[in-house]
This record gives structure tokens, sequence and C-alpha cells, in this order.
């Protein structure tokens, strides 16, 4: 069926040669531009030149590597890629086997001395790993126009380096920023590689997702004040118990994410401190993380709605102040119609099974879909395992993923 | 009503003087056996010799102060008492009123010349209070013969200092552990004045309780261990949550103790740790603590037996192990009947509203209860606080106690 066939040996080298860059005795540790990170982009751009694209490195240190073998290299360019930053001890596959799978699949076109129509671009976006700055994947949203400088000076790693400063001493320029930005007229389309980092496809065997959309945060933290007394000596009646009011409202969140399960959303506790947090005694304060994704606008309101309705209703029932901090509130991120339809067309016609799924964690693509057709497509994470030196996606898997991928920018791009 | 009128300004004087030993920037700190603890023994012992008693140390450091002024002072003797010992930081009534309550007692029937039937004793307690050696009141047990030598070699500070050898450097004999027994030959009755430590009679602003039982723990730790999952990317369907199995057994627990709050039992989850405790990930793991009290022993165990169920059911259903490890499982305590009647029928005649109420906390008391009859009175916590430099009973209210107290001592010793 298809033409194109990806070398598994030669993707698989670059994979391991990118891991051996940060390596560390558990996982790979790469933040973004740090030295580590520097010397993978070095790996790369070495990888995009062997493959004969144009480097491009725009203010804040996105890379661009474009293919110019095309009818005409000045029509909006067909991008692909991903990131190759990293948090502490992460794994081998998040981000890069979209950057490798896309430089594979350019390398496939020029095996074959394809020439698109509109050019293909390789990108390689700048810190999409939020655990240094804090920041929520700004190379990228920077190329949406989506920051100012001041957010640039703003974001700071736990040294008080701020994101700027990085970018400076990386010797990128972002006090050109503006010159970040890309719209429609220069990218036609964006299409991303990447794993799923859930559990989803390895459950249900399958090697190949189609994201529909990408979820987004709403995420508070709630401060619970009751009252802490002797836990021998308060009888029941007369207490006010913050982790009981905090319990409650863990149970909430979970069936309001589960009657929404049909349009994906999710709702998570996954920190919680009750004090004094003795043995004996009536915990008189709890403090708890919530963290509601969806990628149904309609349904992930429809959680917080329950979910603020339920703090105010515990917090009157049971006596207790509740405060609520918000961090983070975005919407869902819908992809591209037209690209999804390209991508499931392209896995039909090669006989790959593909489930549409949304995607519950945020990506670069999801920047891309503020002015652009952009679209994902999703590889199976072994056990769901992310953010862990124990990250797996097998090879057949990003080797299939490739295959389509090369398949779909040649119908993005267009044959000439 | 009463020939006693108790001294307020001469037992406040006590308090504060007792209270200055030990005393820090935040609290009283008299750690069993330190040299705070010691300084306050030998102040007590001052006061006992002051007051005309007879003074003997047990080999385990308990001291008792014993009136000649009985008609045959080789009966048994009514004794009364409590424990000068704190944790760190504490307050200036927990124990110590029930000490110098009971001295006061004895300094009104001298000044009265009261002659009783039975020998009056008041008494110190070594170690009820548990922060240092980590041990159940090991000076009130030792009374009861509870102990071994090997118990007493077995229980250590953070410094790795044993119970015994603190008491060899005291100055004390814990090789003759069985001369500390005590039976009811030589013990008639017990009667303890003590702070309430719970907000019952606060709330009810009521000056005096009768504690009928003391409530005795069942205390256990859970370890849940779910699956730590990306918190977007992971569907409500496919999760192993272990806080939300916790945030089940919570709030089923204070169900359980409020279904059993006419008989008094509670059940308190005071401490929880969920891990990885990240804001975006599914909690793997859940750690928590379960206090079950009461006094009611057939109460207290449709609660555990209740809690036990739940764990099953809950381990099962959500498909998350559970593992229990047993802290402390003692039944509770019943008073002694007569005493109670003898303390209820005493307020009475005093015009004295007092409630009946069991006790959650743990008292020397209810160790003497193994041998002889024994009971106790309670005094008001203000807010219910106490294990804390805020601690409070309002010296009126210890005053109407101590008056309760004498009368008490003198209807159960008999005046010859």
């Amino acid at each position: 069926m298809s033409r194109f066939e990806v070398n598994a040996q030669r993707l698989e080298r670059t994979i391991e040669e990118l891991a051996s860059i940060g390596k560390q005795a558990l996982g790979v540790t790469r933040l973004p531009l740090s030295a580590e990170d520097l010397q993978a982009r070095r790996y790369v751009m070495q990888l995009m030149t062997e493959a004969g694209l144009a480097i491009t490195v725009d203010p804040v240190g996105n890379i661009y590597g474009k293919r110019l073998r095309a009818a005409d290299p000045s029509l909006p360019s067909v991008v692909t890629g991903s990131h190759i930053c990293t948090g502490t001890c992460y794994g081998k596959y998040d981000g890069t086997v979209g950057v490798l799978g896309a430089l594979e699949a350019v390398r496939l076109l020029n095996e074959h001395d394809v020439t698109t129509v509109f050019p293909i671009e390789v990108a390689v976006f700048t810190a999409e790993e939020p655990q240094r700055f804090k920041a929520f994947m700004p190379g990228s949203q920077c190329v949406a126009g989506k920051l100012s400088l001041e957010d640039l000076q703003r974001y700071k790693d736990d040294d008080g380096v701020t994101f700027w400063d990085a970018l400076v001493k990386a010797g990128y320029h972002p006090d050109n920023l503006a010159a970040a930005r890309r719209t429609r007229e220069t990218m036609k389309a964006y299409v991303e590689m990447h794993i799923e980092q859930g559990r989803v496809l390895d459950d249900l065997r399958k090697s190949i997702g189609i994201v529909t959309a990408v979820a987004a945060p709403t995420r508070f933290t709630l401060t619970i004040t009751g009252r802490a007394d002797h836990s021998g000596a308060t009888p029941m009646g007369l207490r006010k118990d913050a982790l009981c009011a905090a319990a409650e409202i863990i149970l909430a969140l979970e069936a309001f994410g589960q009657a929404e399960a049909s349009h994906s959303s999710v709702a998570t506790v996954g920190y919680i401190k009750a004090e004094p947090g003795s043995v004996v005694v009536v915990p008189g304060k709890a403090s708890m993380s919530v963290d509601i994704r969806g990628v149904d606008p309609a349904s992930k309101h429809r959680v917080v709605d329950n979910a603020v309705k339920k703090i105010q209703e515990v917090s009157a029932r049971r006596q207790v102040k509740i405060e609520t901090q918000m961090i983070y509130d975005t919407d869902p991120v819908p992809l591209s119609d037209s690209i999804i339809a390209t991508i499931k067309e392209t896995a039909d016609e090669l006989g790959i099974d593909a489930l549409m799924m949304p995607s519950g964690a945020g990506h670069d693509a999801q920047q891309m879909a503020n002015f652009t057709d952009a679209g994902m497509i999703f590889l199976p994470s072994v056990e769901g395992i992310s953010h862990n030196p124990q990250e797996y996606t097998r090879l057949e898997d990003i080797v299939l993923g490739t295959k389509l991928l090369v398949h779909v920018l040649l119908k993005l791009g267009g044959e000439a």
C-alpha cells in the first residue's frame, strides 16, 4: 500500500542518540534551555542539515528546518514537529518521537525524490515542558502571538533565571519577539505526532490515535478551614472536620467526572494535606488541588459548575470555610476537522485501525490551532506511563506512526 | 452547704508555681523524667510535706503522699491524684489540677482537723504523657501490675534512652517493679479530677462532669495502593485512584461514628497523604490514620467492624489494595458505679449541676479501675483546647471541682 518504507533502524538510532544527551542513571533530563537542551538542539539541527533542510531559529529559540524541494518554496508550509526538552528524569519518547519521526519522514520524501507543492517544515518548539519555567509552552505560544515581552521576563526558574535571560544566554533574540509570530500565510497546516501519555490506546491495543481536541485544564486549590479538636474528647456532633469536607468534595468531583465520561471530561484531586495531621486530632484544616479537564467545553463547564456548587453546599452544611484559588482556567482546543479527516482517510488507506480520541495532556499543536489547521497523531504509551524513566512506546508503533505521518504530509503538501 | 471553703488564691498560686517549672516562651514542657519533671516532682513533694503527708515513691517513680490522720492508717487508702508531666509546649492544667486540687483538699481536711476512717493519699503517676517514651501511661500501668521488666526496657525516647534507664538515672529502682503493684487491699478507692480536654462541658456551660467510662482507642493505619496515572490523559473509567478510595473510607468512618453518637463512639482520620502528591497525577497511593474510640464496647466494636467491612468492600469494588496495620487496640474501661453514684450524690448535695459523661481521652484512673473502684471528676476546657499553650480552665471551675473532691474524699474515707 505504501511506497515509503520507514527505516526503523535509522529512526531508532536517532531516538537513542538523542536520549543519550542528558541521560542520567534514572531517565533523561533536558530542562528547557539548559546545556543539555542546547546540545540536543545542535544534534537535531545536525540531522536537519543532513536531511537538506534550511534551518531558521526564531527569536524565542523555536527551530524550523524547511524542505526546499517544493514547487514554490514561498508558499505556506506544512509544518510537523514537537519538542525535545524534558523535565527531570523523564523518558525517551515524549516530544522527541514527533521531531525525529518528522525527520525520518523528510528523509523518506528525499529518498523518493518527492517534490511537494507546499514546502514541508520540521519544527522544534522551545520549553514545552513547564517544569523549569512554570510557563505553559511559551515557545509555541509565541508562534501564536499570545505572549508579550513582559511575559517572557516574568517566567522564572527556581534559581530566579527568567525565560528571557535564558533565551539571551542561549544566543536567541527575544526582543524581536514579533518575528516569532506565524500565521496561516506562512503555515498552511500543522501535524504533530506524539505519545499518548495515557493508557487508552494501550488498553485497547490500538497503535494509532487521531486527536480530535486537546483538553484544557481548569485548575484550582481549595483551603478548607474547620476546627482542630481532640479526636477522643470531641463527640461527632461537635466537630468541624476539614478532612471530611475535603473527602466529600473529592468523591463529588469523581462522580462529576464519571457522569461526563462520554464527553471525556476528567476531574482529579492529586494533592491533599490535613492539618495538624496528628492521629489524635480532628483535622482543622485541609488543602487540596483540583484539576478538571475536558475537550467538550460544555461538558467541562458542567463539571466546574457542579464542583463550585458542591463546594458551596459542603461549606454551608458543614460550617467550614472553603477558599478557592484559581491557578489556571482555559478552554479546550478542538483540532481541525479537515486535518482529522485527512489523517483518518490516510490511515484507512494504509489499513491502520486508528482510534479517534481527545488528548488529555496539552501539546504545542493546540497553539498552532489558534491560527491554522492543526492535527495530531497519537502513539500508545505502554501502561500509560509518561514523565518517568519507564516511559515506553514500541518502535513498531513509532514506525507505523511515521509511515502515517509521511503520507499525511504528502497529502497536505500535495505532490508537484 | 459546705463546711470547706477552698482557698482559691492558695490553689492558684500552686498552679502558677508548678507552671513556672519547664515554662517556655510558648507553653510548658516537662517531659516525663526530664530535669523539669524531676524539679516539678520535688516541688509537689515539698507541698506534700507542708501538708503533713508521709511520702513514699514506688520503684517506677509514682509518688504517694499519705495523710496519717486516719482512725487506722493501716486500712486501705482512698487515693486521689493525677500526673504532672507534659508533652512539648503544653498548658498549665492537664494533670496538674488533679494533683494540686487533691493537695488543696488535704489542706482543707487538715484545717478542719478532720480525721478519716480510711487514710487519704495524694498520688502523682509517672509518665502519663506518652510523647517522650511512646508508652501508654506506664507509671499507673505498673500500679495495676500490667507491665513487665522487659516492657520498661523496651520503651525508648527519641535519643534511645529507655524508660528503665531514665528511672534509674532519676534515682528510682525499677528492678523492684513488683513493689509498685497496688490492690484493693491497699487502695480502697481512686478519684481523679482532670480537665475534660474536649468541648462538651464548655459548650453546655457546665462546670462539672462525672465520668462514666474511659474510652479506649482502636488505632490503625491504612495504606491504599491504586495506580498513579496522568490526570489529563487517563479517563475516569480507567483509574484506580487511591485517594478516592481513602475519601470513601473517611466518610464511611464519619457516618459510622455519627450512627453511634448516642453511645459516644467516635471515629477520626487525622492524617492523610496522597502520593505522588502532584496536581496532575491521579494518586497511586494513599496512607491514612484511623482512630476509633468509645466507652460502650459493643458500640465501639460496631464501628470497628463496619470499618473493616467497608475497607474490604472499597478494596474489592475499586480494585485497590488496602493494607491495615494495627497500632493499638484496647477495650473501653467503665468506671465504678458506686464511685459515680457517690460523686453524683455529693454534687447534688452541693447544688452542683454535673453532667454524666464519658471520657474520650485516656487517664491514670483507667488503670486503677483494673483493681479498685475508680471515678473521675471533669472540669471544663475552654473551647476544648488541650495539649496546647492556650489550654485554659477557669479558676472558679477548679475551685468548684476541688470543693466537690474534698467532699467526695470525705464520703469515701468516712469521718472518724
